[in-house]
């Protein structure tokens, strides 16, 4: 049942025993059980000297997860050159080093809890670059959404190994390319932002897909990225719907099997799959990856 | 099929027209379709004077949410006294006054970003008064485990409603007492530790029920508030159990119809109910309220 799709570039790797810990306990009926279970540990980022954040993360791809936050906090500008990226795995600590000089102190102190299972911590200046972004113009099948739904349910991951775990996607067209999971679903979407950033990857042909809720922040940092589709199994907030209508942004929720809504930029949609024709999403999936409310 | 329990003391108000509204979009089909999409809005929190925070919420029971957070970051103390609360929903602030002299600048300075869907910002100090709780001894019976879940899956809710929303509840035997909702569910929490503090309850008796993963910050404040029991329809990360057994939690996971897992905490488990004579949790509910991953 479990496909690798050829198309990704990065995926979940489910065997890694740094990722999960096998717990013992109790069942319904007090007969003993052992369950695999995420683990998180905390990842120290500094740029240039100074001690930015601690995240709570699984610990994989931890470069990008830095570079991701650091773009999206807009701590790390598109004209800056990063010198120097190093992880130290025995202190958990990652260093990102740029060729400018920073000083977040004054911002740092200015906070902003976002809702949802969104990152805590936005600076009210994420709006700053959000509102000059210009999204391009796209088109997003209707059977492209299909076979996207289908094969990232169908991939390997902690998800299907361990659950309570979000995923980020980076797709094109009906292909998966890069799938990222973290039990903080703000860290897998900056892990994605962060491997772009690495790979000079173009926005603009890509869609970003998420098992989380469609929230103002999932709206702003998939804007900040240049992605001009954003689709998710889960739903959406008022505030995300908005966001999304004044950036341009295509906004598509509750996508399983031939089935989605769509509350944003209806016109990059081009319905070229007869839902009535399609299969839906199998019973096993539905449950096992109903994820509706991150 | 949607029946309003007698044990509640307060419950969702789905019916509240300030707390969804209704987008207009298309379909999988391209036909017109509208749905019900929950409002999140800002809340500001200033403390004697002092700004301490912006959140995004839903909007309900903001004196609550206020003095929850201001509890469960130890900005307010047990010995503290409340003098005064008041909530401008013109302004979207809400001001907390105490006889103490509070300075929490130094504080605000340290950051650390929780995982999950968690709230974005716990203090490293957040950790000192949870190493002093002694939680009490306690009862669980299997047969509360199944009432609580088919009692609250059935109330009338945003979950049921809008979707997209975390729920908390704080329940005694079988019988849920207090439901709150939110866009965050660390905004929900909070509710319920506010209005716990605002009626002096106590915690000994009850069981803290989650929609949400039971991640670290979800177990360190269910031991805050004193309560010896959390019970979750989802899953599980490393570090929430591993506080649970040291904090003597009774931690239940996947809790659905009739199964369960339990990893900490076991003692307090009374089997007194058969599972295999139970009910399960109705296909329905299960698709619906089926909440793996926050």
């Amino acid at each position: 049942m479990q496909t690798v799709w050829p198309s990704y570039l990065v995926r979940p790797d489910p065997e890694d025993p740094r990722l999960t810990r096998t717990i013992e306990g109790r069942d319904q009926t007090g007969a003993p059980v052992s369950v695999a279970v995420t683990v998180e540990r905390p990842l120290t980022l500094y740029l240039n000297g100074r001690e930015i954040v601690t995240m709570m993360t699984i610990g994989d791809h931890p470069e990008e997860l830095a570079l991701g936050y650091l773009l999206n906090q807009n701590m790390l500008l598109p004209g800056d050159t990063v010198t120097a990226i190093q992880h130290d795995p025995e202190l958990d600590v990652v260093v990102v080093r740029t060729d400018r000089q920073t000083d977040y102190e004054e911002k740092l102190k200015r906070r902003t809890l976002t809702s949802g299972c969104a990152q805590g911590t936005a600076f009210g200046d994420m709006m700053e670059r959000f509102a000059g972004v210009v999204l391009p113009a796209a088109e997003l099948r209707t059977s492209w959404l299909h076979q996207l739904t289908r094969k990232i349910n169908t991939t390997p991951s902690l998800y299907l190994a361990a659950g309570a775990i979000h995923g980020c996607v980076l797709c094109r067209a009906g292909d998966p390319l890069v799938y990222m999971e973290d039990v903080g679903r703000h860290n897998a979407v900056d892990k994605i932002a962060g491997w772009m950033y690495r790979h000079r990857v173009d926005p603009a042909d890509k869609i970003f897909y998420t098992t989380g809720r469609l929230t103002s922040e999932m709206v702003i940092k998939t804007v900040q990225m240049g992605i001009p589709v954003l689709v998710s199994r889960s739903g959406f907030t008022v505030w995300g719907v908005e966001l999304a209508r004044q950036a341009g942004l295509t906004l598509v929720g509750r996508a399983r099997g031939r089935r989605f809504v769509a509350l944003a930029g209806l016109e990059r949609i081009v319905h070229d799959l007869d839902p009535a024709a399609a299969d839906d999403e199998p019973e096993a999936a539905r449950r096992k990856g109903a994820r509706d409310d991150d």
